[in-house]
């Protein structure tokens, strides 16, 4: 089946799992899908069927031909699925999942828009926002019922900071946690996504734990929050996006990179208690500011604009 | 008089008043004021006054005259002058509705401009920011007081849903409530006020009432809130937005026009949650959110840009 | 010593900390110097620390040659050193503000881009940005502590409103609130400061001090706030902002300056409160809204388009 005949194709659908991770590669989809299948099967088939929706919702409205066969209008829509299940109870989280999928796309659109005025990528704040909304909107809603994920412990509340830390939790967890997922298979099966789709993006999301882990420690950040690899994932995102897929080629441009990846660690409880008022969980916003603030300046500086 | 000789005409005044719902009709605004006058002589004499002020400011300041003559720099003006009777207590709310009514005109001014840099109209953001920042002031004088209807329970907290809907109440009402009154002799003045504009705005209007009530039942929202009236004003300003005064020309066009009408149902509770930290009502934010968003989607479309 | 040699020239330094009140001037920044070492050593000694890691900061990134000079790259990290002395506790605070002046630096590349966008100055919102994120990491970092600083009695819950006002609390310590201080002596120092920069300034900061007293009298305003200064501190830099630094040329154009400093000593209850769920400081952020809206209608007026 060719790429532009207006069907949607799995290699779109599975470059639209890979983009969650900045990365388009459909064997790199393919990997991370089985990773979320071995997590869960119900986590894996909605994760195929949101990129599958996303993608077509995306043929349907006349986007991009080439954005979407990148898997680009794919992503949102994979991400807020899987939210939809974790955040949600009872048979109407399956209608959110599927309906936030499709919502996804048109908010893809729309901040898409807004960020290029910035010269930004929106990057997964369509995700952010439509979860968000999703969240809030089912407070109100006596058919749609919140899981109780969405009171699991602020990072900032933990005061039974563990004696040993578990090391293998600490580095490979944080993969799953991009997904959602708390899960070692399914973190492994995800780095193998990383690798096959090149060094460049191995080594980027490898330093991005290394420094999460170095981070943590220095400011004395709850180490059983890093176990979970609750502080690392956003900072994975984040050197893959800055090191790698958005790299801006300025003299000590890696600097900038690593900079950027200490910065997204301490942005991690920034944006979780500033949500906390809400009743609303950082998801990926820590990645999304800190890449949207360190873009800012590498192109100021590219520009010679400072 | 004529309406370019740099004085108040009274066009410009009742236009100031028809603007709130996005129609530019003398007679519009002629029944909307005796529907207002009828829901209290206060409340229709302090908009007719608001109206006099934002456009006599307007003109003080230079402001275009073709804009002022459409009723561009009175509706912010009506609308926060209401709202300072409503939230406000004692003699000191008819200083502040008038003191916003001339403030709200700058903060058309600042927020037009800003707007503009997205290709986007201010709607009746101006309106919000002033009255919010009223309020909250409020908080912190000792000459001014918060009236009873700052502390009305939040949509998400009513768990006392009633058993039979009042249809009456969830098909009118919604009209007075975007100018905060609850009345139906009002609003059926209102509705007539839009009649008169033409088919096109008020099969719109009516879409808009029919949309939140079918939304409202879907989701299980509150009904209490839907015989109010306040799951529907918003979405009758969305409806008429984005399907009538800022109509996009694309391909399905009305379909986005009844997703916009969906969506600003479900960003009522979003809204309404996400300031209630603050203790500050969501007014016509919901409206202004959702025909943001989705402008950007339809002129993005437009301009194949995604 | 050149000032174009790349090292970090005394002037520079000098005027980075007398940015922090728009003006470039190496007296200025010398008396305010004295007046904080007058307040306390440990607060002069870090302003002076933190202008020279911001400088040189710049000077390391590669910043524009002329805009260090005028020490832009200093105010916002003389302010983020001073409020983490401020607002953190413990040996760390030292750690934080020498950091926090080095962050800033990036921060203001960052904010200055995106200001510049809509043509608006950063004004001490690079500042306002770090101090927040630190002040927010904190809470989750064993190893940093906050002050008592940080629960300070908010505004609107002062109910102690004292019989008698102490005059000159409320006419002369503002100037030393700017630097977070509260003390006589460092208030007239940096009030000197203003003064041999010229009488523009000069005016500028008194009618500040002025219009915040009748503002809070007229208002009914918290007097024990007055006396602290913490109502005029914004408006003395609002005054200083729009009626010198970027005063815009248009019909009545004082009149604007004027409602601008009317409006931050109203902004200032209003920012406060929208802080408190968060647990924030509200520092110079009523200056930076009303001036950011203000310069908006200013220019929009002087275009010609509104």
């Amino acid at each position: 089946m060719g790429e532009n005949d207006g069907i949607v194709s799995p290699t779109s659908v599975l470059k639209g799992i890979s983009q969650v991770l900045l990365i388009e590669n459909v064997w790199s989809g393919f990997l991370i899908l089985i990773g979320l299948c071995l997590a869960s099967m119900e986590v894996g088939i909605t994760a195929l069927v949101a990129s599958c929706l996303g993608t077509a919702t995306a043929y349907l409205i006349g986007a991009n031909k080439a954005k979407i066969n990148q898997g680009l209008y794919g992503f949102s829509s994979v991400l807020t699925g899987i939210a939809c299940l974790l955040f949600l109870d009872g048979a109407s989280k399956y209608v959110a999942a599927f309906i936030g999928a499709v919502i996804a796309v048109f908010f893809t659109v729309a901040f898409q828009s807004i960020a290029a005025r910035f010269n930004l990528p929106a990057l997964t704040f369509p995700f952010i926002a439509v979860t968000w909304c999703i969240i809030l909107a089912s407070y109100a809603m006596t058919h749609v019922h919140l899981s109780d994920a969405i009171a699991v412990t602020p990072i900032q509340q933990m005061t039974d900071n563990p004696q040993t830390v578990d090391v293998f939790g600490a580095l490979f967890k944080d993969f799953g946690e991009v997904f959602l997922q708390d899960s070692y298979l399914c973190s492994l099966f995800i780095l193998a996504g990383i690798a096959v789709s090149g060094w460049r993006n191995t080594i980027m999301a490898v330093a991005g734990v290394i420094i999460s882990i170095i981070v943590v420690y220095i400011c004395g950040l709850n180490l059983h929050s890093l176990e979970m690899g609750l502080y690392s994932y956003n900072t994975i995102l984040t050197m893959i996006a800055m090191g790698s897929a958005f790299y801006t080629k300025i003299r000590g441009g890696y600097v900038y990179v690593i900079i950027a990846g200490i910065v997204t660690v301490l942005m991690t409880p920034v944006i979780t208690i500033m949500l906390e008022p809400l009743g609303l969980p950082a998801l990926t916003m820590p990645f999304v500011v800190t890449t949207w603030l360190f873009l800012t300046i590498t192109e100021s500086m590219k520009k010679g604009e400072y």
